[in-house]
């Protein structure tokens, strides 16, 4: 069972998962990811993980566990349960300062899933279709939609690791859900300053964003009819890109199919762009998402965040959250844009 | 010359340092470390490092530029610069919803300096003794209250990378210093919360986490008469510990030389337990400190925090700044305290 822990000085919430130090290749050492032998995730190794909770069918196939396009299970080696001890709503303390000699612990209350994203054993996003790619976002959909009607959750991120530098242990590709009872800091730092924006300015600060990076276009990658790629200004890590929405919505999950359908297209082109450049580089991807009980936000605004890993945070990012970045946005994207796209 | 940009969402500041990416081995797929032959950290290349901003030489010494203990020199490739254009006290904006319109740029205006452990090819905090790393905290020291004196810094990280999976490029024994125009994120994060907690309570939340881990005992790892060293309650990584000076002080470099001495031997001390339980991990070295421009200050506290490189940091902690921990820091503790203190 993990546990919450509070730190009693910045009241940051610490997760402490022992379960997760179980996985064969939980450590440094160890870091080759388990690849196509002994692959889980491999159709027609379906008992081999837990609890099924959503699955996109093959069309016209049976209901047997085989012939899906994508499944999303329960991690084996979760960080949060949902079945930890009930946490009534409100439990935790938003008051940071906290008594320190208490140390309490609180149940760590969660989900931890698991999206398989092709029966196939497939490795990096650019390696599966855009129609696949579709039923990847839609079953993000699904599980957020699930979990937001649970009032013990506040927010949910879904994210990808590709990559052992990126954090994968398994090659195979697969996307996670991390559903937590608070708004992590980072998300709530986002949140806030959008706030503020639109308490001074009138508009969202992600809107104002959108419209001078398409009239600057110098940070452009690629776009569509419904989304827009770009390295923001300022980017944290090298060829980092952001894939927003057109149209202002607050909320991945409120998103229309035809709409998923021009995300996949757009991510598939980028991420293809990037592994040109980089010459396929381990990567992060990462949905930006408000928290499930504040719906339809005027200031904040959901996009994709594509984190190539490519250099290491070392003691200084570690310790001052202050990052150093070694390629100017300006040149990334000059670099992403022009490959050519793929017919 | 690097630059520093606001992120126009969170307020953050992200340093872009191109600079950084002429180091020989700046991208993850290039990770051995540059070794033995050809380090130029090694007596008798010290022509091939930058200006030297600190020495200590071997008592008696010819004022020769060899017979030295430790060096400190300009970082070959820095994140930010002393020379850059100069910067008037005070412009970096503390509004943090700034114009996102503008996207200003600002110079990159700091220091980022090298501290050369010793004359010979050691590669880690245990291949030194006591004495070595006494010289290595003094000079820590002086460059801390070299740089306090220039009113366009407020704030300096001393840390060390060890190992690649640490973010270390050059495998000779070797410290960095970088100050900041700012406080970084994570530091003001740690002010903010120690002076909320001090508003209530009248002291200092560090002043009651020691005395607390100190009644406990069951996260101390080791102590000497300065200093206690302890896993903290929310540690954030596996195995993490941190080593505070038992008297009262905000400020690192006010520490007098018995005292560096008393923390020399104390971080040998849990290093070489590191090594024994950890098998010679990556790891990261950290000091903690107050801000140049407020001094001793009631609700702060200095302290060095060691952080092993064991898991990666992957998209849900660079997301959301919430990190997962998979080890107990009480059982992290109990293993470093079992290991026989060396000789």
């Amino acid at each position: 069972m993990s546990e919450l822990r509070q730190d009693p000085i910045s009241g940051r919430w610490v997760v402490i998962a022992e379960e997760r130090a179980k996985r064969p290749r939980a450590f440094v050492a160890d870091n080759s990811p388990v690849s196509l032998e002994g692959c889980p995730f491999c159709e027609g190794h379906e008992d081999e993980t837990p609890r099924e909770l959503f699955v996109i069918r093959e069309e016209n196939a049976e209901q047997s566990e085989h012939q899906w396009r994508v499944r999303v299970v329960r991690n084996k080696y979760p960080a949060l349960e949902l079945d930890a001890a009930p946490l009534a709503t409100g439990l935790l303390p938003t008051d940071r300062a906290v008594d320190v000699a208490a140390r309490d612990t609180l149940p760590g209350v969660g989900s931890h899933e698991v999206i398989i994203e092709s029966p196939e054993h497939v490795l990096r996003t650019t390696d599966m279709s855009p129609d696949q790619l579709t039923d990847v976002l839609v079953a993000y959909r699904e599980r957020l939609r699930a979990l937001r009607e649970d009032p013990r959750l506040k927010h949910a991120l879904v994210f990808k690791n590709v990559g052992t530098a990126a954090g994968a242990t398994l090659e195979h590709a697969h996307s996670q859900l991390i559903a937590l009872p608070f708004v992590p800091p980072l998300i709530e730092e986002e949140l806030q300053g959008a706030e503020r924006y639109y308490e001074r300015h009138g508009e969202s600060v992600f809107d104002v964003i959108l419209r001078d990076e398409l009239a600057a276009g110098e940070r452009i990658v690629a776009e569509n009819d419904g989304f827009v790629a770009f390295c923001p200004f300022a980017s944290r890590a090298p060829y980092e890109m952001w894939i927003m929405p057109r149209v202002h919505a607050s909320h991945y999950e409120e998103t229309e199919e035809p709409q998923l359908g021009e995300l996949a297209r757009l991510l598939h082109d980028v991420m293809h762009r990037l592994d040109v450049v980089l010459h396929q580089p381990a990567y992060n991807h990462v949905i930006h998402s408000g928290p499930f009980d504040r719906q339809n936000m005027h200031h904040y605004h959901w996009y994709v965040e594509v984190v190539p890993r490519v250099t290491k945070i070392a003691g200084f990012e570690w310790a001052t959250g202050c990052v150093i970045n070694v390629v100017q946005p300006e040149k990334a994207a000059e670099q992403l844009r022009a490959v050519m796209k793929q017919a």
